[in-house]
């Protein structure tokens, strides 16, 4: 495992302040996309007063909902990935895996899912039903079926191709509450495994660069895991999968829901060889580096072993490791203890490094 | 109410067979969006073996699931309109009533949506916003809550503004078992209110015509007249709501689905003088122009009059009549009786005639 990418500049915590938001901002930009600061504004400023209720300023991956005496929950995301096809996975894989990831990350096992197609007017039949094989199968394999769907067709000039846009609905077994304002000081922070894979996956077929060995994207389904995870401790607090933005926009994320601090210790963050020269050639931090098959928990540090340990043992979760903990100092913040015995500020990206990620 | 335009060729029912499907489309063309015969042949040779599964095989407006003990209803559109805004209403409104009434087809009670926008670099925040804020006003009037969403960013020239995906779920009360299969002869249909208001309010903006006076589209959330209808009889066999494709699309899905044949009596269906000289202006059938306000209600003959009277206390009903009805003869065939005595096949349409309606 390489080391992080060296810091440009060191900020000392106590002095430093969250930039203020963007506001006013005019026009969209490729980065409201991103998942970082310019899409937390959208929301915050668009999306939340629009709709207003309680349950969407929760923010979390998934809404968690009581339903006819169900525990369900639901969620959505749009999938306009470029490439549709790349190495290790494809839009189709993305459409289920995210979506069943995100239900995933607040306990739930997920169960049904739907998927609405956008094709631009043009693109081959082939290329659709491909698309669709690889969503059916990676469904089977999440153990999720795919009960309702739709199709529009936009001119061509007017899309790229196919976009997808997945929902699902999962249940919530009874006494799991994960969410991100659970994230407590001394709890461990746990990765499932080596990060940047997809970001950097994407980025070479797109830029057409050879990295010495080819990356694959880790997009996998996450429910087993998890549910490997609930097995081992029923006191899990935050589950979040660092997708757009990586594992630094999640931090940040859980750390300003919570109102606590994040430290990190950069030489525990495992990021592949690979990994590391593709984003000291780009000019990247892997913390900002999207992930498609990674969680990271927030656990008491006395369940941290048991939960590293069944981790372990699922073949999604072997490169599990603890890289930091959650802290009482600086709320809101995340910081990393670098080699040098220096410590900076991982802020939130104002959006994604590379767009269409995902 | 005016005459439907004046069929140009009269067939005998007897003497007719279905068009051999456009097997080895090799590419997507707008048609494939328009909820007609190209639409059916994509789901049935592309999607549906892709996702292999008996509750997407049924193909209703809306899926229907046990999970948790609760029966649920579980539906997904994209809108993709064209022009944003437009006489009666918005993408916002659209992609709110579109898929609630999705919902009450089933017989549902919709209770929450999720709700994904794919924007276009360089669309005015304040575009979104307003389509954002029409959406959460559709949801309140609908009685259903947002309560989860996802923003992606596409690069300028690979979209059209804002198209926006949104998945709905609802409970399917106790009882309630109504779906295109079961259309039954003997059954009387019943067409809620006026109809082709929706698609020629979308033409008459996009192509700038002027047809006298101002036609607004219907877009409008149905629910509640489905519990009104569901309040004076548990015995409705079908309801569907004819979006793209218009009311011969939905009756030709019913009629396949339920190997029945339906007969429409011309004079009975309600077409609006405005839609009928917009129609004979742009050499239109109204009875394949879009509604996104309306439903068609299967019910058994003895159960017709009930039901009309709870329409027509409904304000979203007042104009509701019996336009025909469900018989044992051509399985499978929807025919109209003209005005002159004679017989014509409303066939199922190949594409919309005028795609990105909805």
């Amino acid at each position: 495992m390489a080391e992080l990418a060296d810091p440009s500049v060191l900020v000392d915590p106590a002095n430093w302040t969250c930039p203020a938001p963007l506001r006013d901002q005019p026009i969209v930009v490729m980065g409201h996309g991103g998942g970082g600061t310019l899409s937390a504004e959208l929301v915050e400023q668009v999306f939340t007063p629009a709709y207003g209720n309680a349950t969407l300023a929760a923010l979390g991956d998934s809404a968690v909902l009581d339903l006819g005496g169900a525990r369900l929950a639901f969620s959505t995301d749009s999938y306009v990935v470029r490439p549709l096809f790349f190495p290790g996975g494809s839009l189709g894989d993305l459409a289920v895996n995210g979506t069943v990831n995100d239900l995933a990350m607040s306990g739930a096992r997920p169960a049904h899912l739907s998927a609405a197609f956008v094709l631009e007017e043009g693109v081959e039949v082939a290329v659709v039903e491909r698309i669709a094989r690889a969503l059916g199968q990676a469904a089977e394999a999440a153990g999720v079926t795919v009960v309702t769907g739709d199709t529009k067709v936009v001119e061509a000039g007017h899309g790229d191709g196919v976009y997808v846009t997945t929902a699902g609905i999962g249940l919530v077994p009874d006494g799991v509450d994960i969410r991100p304002q659970r994230a407590r000081p001394g709890d461990a922070v746990i990765v499932s495994g080596p990060i940047g894979l997809h970001g950097v996956a994407i980025m070479s077929v797109r830029e057409g660069l050879d990295f010495g060995v080819e990356v694959a994207s880790d997009t996998a389904p996450l429910a087993d895991l998890v549910a490997a995870v609930l097995a081992a401790t029923a006191d899990v607090h935050v589950l979040r999968d660092p997708t757009r933005g990586g594992l630094a926009a999640s931090l940040n994320e859980i750390a300003r829901a919570s109102g606590t601090g994040v430290r990190l210790r950069e030489r525990d963050v495992p990021v592949p060889e690979a990994v590391a020269n593709a984003c000291g050639f780009l000019g990247l931090d892997p913390l900002y580096v999207a992930n498609e098959g990674r969680l990271v928990a927030f656990v008491p540090r006395p369940a941290a072993d048991e939960v590293l340990a069944a981790m372990r043992a699922h073949p999604r979760g072997a490169g599990a490791v603890i890289v930091g903990e959650c802290v009482a100092e600086h709320p809101g913040m995340v910081v990393v203890s670098t080699g040098l015995g220096g410590t900076r500020v991982v802020d939130m990206p104002l959006g994604e490094q590379l767009p269409r990620i995902c």
